[in-house]
C-alpha cells in the first residue's frame, strides 16, 4: 500500500514536490529488455511542466538518471531506478501552505495523517509532480509492450464543457493511438483542440481553472488476462490509476452509459473473424469477468480541476483554529488535462504489463 | 490479487456457483468482537435471491456456518471462515455455457484463461452468486465499523433512465443511512421507486434486463484514513468495489461532473465548526489526495444491465469454430441493482475497516 | 501475513483446534490439473494421529471435502478450499488452558495479542492439528510438481541425541525420495529407526518428550527459480517452513557446518555434465544467491521436543497473577518429529510449486 | 518478493555493485521522527568496507545521500529514499565473471534467471555490497525502535573452528547490547576475538576464507508482537535476515539443540515478577507460537566463508561449453562475519519496529 504498489512488478514512487530528488524503482522488468532513453525522454516530455500555455511555467527539464536495472542500454534484471532532480524549487511560495491548507489540495489531511510533519512544499509527496516518477515506470512499460505487440494510447474527450469525440470503440486500433500520442494536445477531431484551449485560456484569464475527462486504450492484448474478483483489470488498472492525483473517476466500456442500457442493448455479440473470436460491439471494454477478451481495452477517466487557483478562497488557519482567507500565488496549471494523458498511459501500460508477465 | 485480497485484513473468496459450497475467509480482525449472527443474516438476506419480483426466482437461504474464528459469539483472532452451501443448483441449465459463451458474461474469458477446464456452470467462480461470500466478509466488518462510531449505506440512483435522487453530500448522516440500509427498494424519494420498479418490470415483460446506478456513503470517519499514492482511500476502494461483477465504473464525490466544473466552484473551502474541521461544500467526497478529512466519505457505482437476457442472442460454438443462436434459460435478475447494493456497502466496509486497524 | 501467505499462489488458512473444522484456501493452481484424491489421502495419512505408538492417540480421520476449485476431478482455477471437520474433540481437556497457561505452547502470548478473547482449547488456531491444512495445499501442490519433474522427499536425521545419517547432497535422487515418503518412519539407514523410537518410547515412559531434525530435499528443479534478496528460496522457503508450529531453526545446504568451512573447501566447482551444469559438490543445497542451481535442493529444520509433557510444570495462573503448579492432561505425541515429515515436504512444495509458476 | 520486501513497511532495495549507485526506498516510517545521520553513519562504518585488516581494501565511504522523506531532520511521512554513490569500482576485475562463474556466488544462477544480460561486475544486484542499503534502513529503524524501549545488538559467537560465548538469554540487557554495537570485533568474551582474527588472518594467507556464527538479541519488546503461521516472528525475521547473501541458516532460542532436549527440560517456566510474566529459561528465544513473549528474542545465523577465494578453482566457460580453471583477482573480504553483524541487527530491526507498528 502506500507509496508501494505490488503484483508481479512493483513500483515505488519517492521524493517531495521541493525535496532534493523525485524517483521510481520499478522491480520485475525481465532481463535483456532494451530501452530507448531517447523515446522515454520523448515520453516524459509530453508530462514536463513549461513547454505550453496551458501549463504551468514552473521549469523543470525532468531528466531522470537511472542509479539501477539498466546495463549497456538493456535492463539487467535488477530493479530500475530513476531519479529526478528538483530544480527550479521556490518552497517561500508554499510557505503558508503548512498552516493554511489550500481547498481542494491534500495539505489538511496530510496535517492529520502526519501530525503536522509533513512537508508541505508544493503538497510535498501528495504533489502532482511524483506523476513524472510514475511516467518514468509507464514509459519502461510502454516499451517493453510495444514488443510484445501491445499499443497504449490515451486523447482528451473533454475540457471543461467542451466535449470532443470518443474513440470508435470496435476499431481503434495501433495507428490511431501512435498518431494520438505523437500531438501535444491529443484529440480525435481537430476542431475540438482548439475550442477547448480557449476553455483553458478563458479559465486562466479568470484565474481559476477546469477539469476534464480523459480516455485510454490499449491493443493488441492476447485475451485472458487479468483475474477474478480482486484480480480483475479494472480492479488492477483502478489500483493504479488513482494513484493520479487529480483522478476522481473511472470507468471501463460503456462505463456509466451502460447504466442506461438494456442488456440486449450491452451484451457485445461473438462471433469469428476467421480464427479470432471477436464481439461486434465492445461495450464491455475488453475486458469480461475481469479478464482480457481481446477487444480493445477501453477506459476513461474524470480530472478535476486543478485545486490550485487564483482567485481568494475561504479556508483556515490550523495554528490559530480560525478562518483565514487564502491567495495562492505560485505557478499552476489551469489545466492539467493535457499533461494527465500520459500519465494514464503510464499507469494503465503497468497494469496491463504486469498482467502479462 | 486473483480471489485473495490482501491488506491489513485479508480476504479469501471461495467456491462455484453451481459447486458444493461458497464462502470466504476473512483475516485480520481483532479479537473480540461481538458478531450478532441475526444482524448479519438480515444483511445478507438483502443480497439474497428469490424475495422480490425483481430478483431471480433461485432460492437460497444463504445460511452461511461459521468454521473458523468465533467463539461464543465473538471473533478470537483466528480467521473469519463461513460457507454457504449451494442447494438449489441446476447445473443443467448451463450445459451450453461451456461451448456457447453467453455474451456479456465471463464464459468466454474464462475459457481462454483456463484452457477449457473452467467451471462453466453458472459461471463458476465468476458468478454473481461470490457477491455472498463478499457480503458475509462486508457483513461482519460493518458491525466493527458501528462499533467505532462509523456507519456505511447504500441507495439506488437511477434504473435505466429512471433517476432518483442523490444524498446530500454535506448533511448525509447516520439517521438516514440506517433507514436507508433497512428498505427493500432503498432510494431517497419514495416516488422514485416505483418507477424504476416498473422499468424492471418492463425489461422483464420483453425477456430483456435493466442496470442502474448505486451511490453509497461513510459516516462519522475520522480524517487521517489512507494514504497517498496507491495506498488512497479511491484506490483501494476501486480494489474491492470491482469484485462485485456487474461494476463498470466508480466515482468519487463530484466523480465525472467534477470534469465540468471549474476549480473555484469544485475546490471545497475549509472551515471550523467548534474544534472540527469541516467544508463547507463536499465535491470531494470525504478524500483529500488519498486520505480522508472527515467528511462523508461518498462513491458512486455504474451496475451494467444483467448480461442473461431470454432474448436469443448472437454467439458462437467453441467447438465448432462457427456462430451459433443462443437462448439463455435458467433464472436470471432482470435487474441486479436492488441485490448489488449491500455488496457496495459490503466492499466499501473492507475498505473502510481495512484502513482502520 | 498472519494466517495468509501470498505470492503468486496464496495460501489461506483457517480453523480452530476445537472448532468446528479446520481447512485452506490455495489459489493460483492452475486449470487443468487432475487431483488423485486417493494419492493426496495417503499423503494426509502420513501426519494423521491416531496410528502410531510415537502419535498422540487422538482419533481423526482427516479426510478433506473439497468446497472449490476442483471439478471432475481436476483443478478449475477457481480457488481450491477444503475442510476437515474436526469429531474427536474434547475442549474440556483444556478449561484450564486459558487461565494457566502450557509452558512452551502459545498459551501466554495469545492470550496477551488477543486479549483473553483467544480460543484456549489446544491451543485453537496455534495448534498443530492446522498443519493438517498446509498438508492438503502441500499435497495438491506435490502432484502438480510431480508433474512437472520435480520431486520433494523428506527424513529424519535425529530425534533426540539418536543420530541417522543425512542425505547424499550430490546424488539424491526420485527413487530415493519416493522410497523414504512410503516409509512409516522414514530414516536412511534401517539401523536408526528402532534406535529412534527407542528413544521416543523412553520419553514418553517418562511422561516427557523429545524432538528431532528432519532433512528435506528436492531434485528435478530447473536452475533460475527464485530471486536475489527477499524474493531468495531460503526467504520463501524458511516464510512458510516456519509456519510448522515446533520448528526453530533452518539451514540450506551445509548450513551451520558452513560456518566451521573454509571457502576453497565450501565453494562448489562447476563443471559440465553433457550439456547441463553441476557442481562436483553440493555445499550450496541447490541455491546460489537466492536462486535454484538445479542441484539437489536440501534443507535440514530443528523441531523442538513437544511442550506437552505428562510432567508437572512451573507456570501461573493469569486470573490469580500467581504461581500455580500445571499438570497437562489430554492426549499428546511423545515426539512430533514423525508427524511434522510431510508437513516439512508440504511447505517446501508450496514454496517450490510458486517460484515455478 | 524480488528486491521489494512489503508488510506494513516496505523496503525496496536496488543497484549493482559497479552501478552508478545503491540505495534503498523505506515507506511507512512513522512522520516526526527525529533521524540522527551521525548515529547512522557510525552504524554504517561498522559494515563498510577498507577499514581493518579483516576486510575487503575496497575503499568506499558509504555516504548515504537522501532523495526523499527527511525534512529539516525528521521523518515526513514519504517515502525514505538514500542512495550511495559507487565509487571505487574496478569493473575490469570482473571482466571473466560473465563467462566463468565464480564458485559459491550467484554468476551462474544469475546467468541463467536473467539469460545472460545480468551485471555481472562483482556480482551486480546479488553483491554483498547491497546490504549496505539494508543496513541504511535497519539504521533508521534501529534509531525508532530506541525510542520505542527496544535495543537490538549482535556479536561473534564463532568464527571458523573458534568458538566465544553466547549471551545469557534471560539477562541480556540494553548494557551489554549497547556495549557491544560499539565494538569493531565485538565478542563476548575479551580472548575470543584475538583468536578470531588470527584463523582470519590464516585463511587470509592461504589465499582462502572463513565463516562464522552470528547472535542477535533484541530486548525491551513487548509481548504480543506477530502472528500465528506464515506472520511469526521467525518467519518475518528470517524472510529478512535471508536476505543477507553469506546467511546458510538462522536459528530462534535453544535453535538446533532443542531438537536435542527432552520437552520438560526445554519448556520454559512461567513466573510473575512483580506484575509482568516472565521465563526462567529461554529456550523459546522469546517467541511462543510466532509471537514475542517480552522476554529477549535471541537468534544465530550461520555465515559461509566468502566465496571469493585467491586460490585456484574449478569452473567452466559457459561460452565455451567446456571446464575452465579460474582465479579470482579483486579485493575480498577472507572473513564477512564482522561487517555482517551490522546487517544482521539491520534485518532484525525492519523486521521487529514492521512488527510494532
Amino acid at each position: 500500500m502506500s507509496s508501494v504498489w505490488q503484483s508481479r512488478l512493483s513500483l515505488s514512487i519517492f521524493g517531495q514536490s521541493h525535496g532534493p530528488a523525485i524517483g521510481m524503482t520499478l522491480d520485475g522488468i525481465p532481463a535483456g529488455e532494451p530501452i530507448d532513453t531517447e523515446r522515454l525522454q520523448a515520453f516524459l516530455n509530453r508530462r514536463a511542466p513549461g513547454r505550453f500555455p496551458w501549463a504551468t511555467p514552473r521549469k523543470e527539464l525532468d531528466i531522470p538518471e537511472f542509479l539501477s536495472g539498466i546495463v549497456n542500454g538493456k535492463t539487467c534484471g535488477a530493479p530500475i531506478t530513476a531519479v529526478i532532480r528538483n530544480e527550479n524549487t521556490r518552497p517561500a511560495d508554499y510557505a503558508k501552505s503548512a498552516d493554511v491548507p489550500r481547498p481542494g489540495h491534500a495539505d489538511f489531511t496530510a496535517h492529520v495523517k502526519h501530525g503536522g510533519f509533513q512537508d508541505a512544499s508544493g503538497g510535498g509527496h501528495f504533489s502532482g509532480r511524483l506523476t513524472a516518477a510514475l511516467c518514468i515506470a509507464g514509459g519502461v512499460c510502454l516499451q517493453v509492450l510495444a514488443r510484445r505487440g501491445v499499443t497504449v494510447g490515451a486523447h482528451i474527450v473533454s475540457v471543461a464543457d467542451v466535449s470532443g469525440k470518443t474513440l470508435d470503440p470496435v476499431n481503434v486500433d495501433e495507428l490511431l493511438l501512435t498518431r494520438l500520442t505523437a500531438m501535444d494536445f491529443p484529440v480525435l477531431t481537430s476542431d475540438a483542440a482548439p475550442r477547448m484551449i480557449e476553455a483553458i485560456a478563458a479559465a486562466k484569464a479568470a484565474r481559476d481553472s477546469v477539469g476534464g475527462v480523459i480516455e485510454c486504450a490499449a491493443v493488441g492484448l492476447p485475451p485472458g488476462l487479468g483475474d477474478p474478483l480482486f484480480g480483475g483489470m479494472e480492479n488492477r488498472l483502478a489500483a493504479l490509476l488513482f494513484a493520479v492525483p487529480a483522478i476522481k473517476g473511472v470507468e471501463f466500456g460503456a462505463g456509466f452509459e451502460a447504466a442506461r442500457m438494456r442488456g440486449s442493448e450491452h451484451n457485445d455479440p461473438f462471433y469469428y473473424d476467421g480464427e479470432t473470436v471477436k464481439t461486434r460491439s465492445n461495450h464491455h471494454g475488453g475486458i469480461l469477468g475481469g479478464i482480457t477478451s481481446g477487444m480493445p481495452l477501453l477506459l476513461r477517466v474524470a480530472v478535476k480541476p486543478t485545486p490550485s487557483v487564483g482567485k481568494e478562497q475561504e479556508s483556515i488557519s490550523l495554528s490559530g483554529k480560525a478562518s483565514e482567507a487564502l491567495t495562492i500565488t505560485g505557478r499552476h496549471d489551469p489545466c492539467v488535462v493535457p499533461r494527465a494523458v500520459p500519465c494514464i498511459e503510464a499507469a494503465a501500460a503497468v497494469a496491463i504489463l504486469d498482467a502479462m508477465i
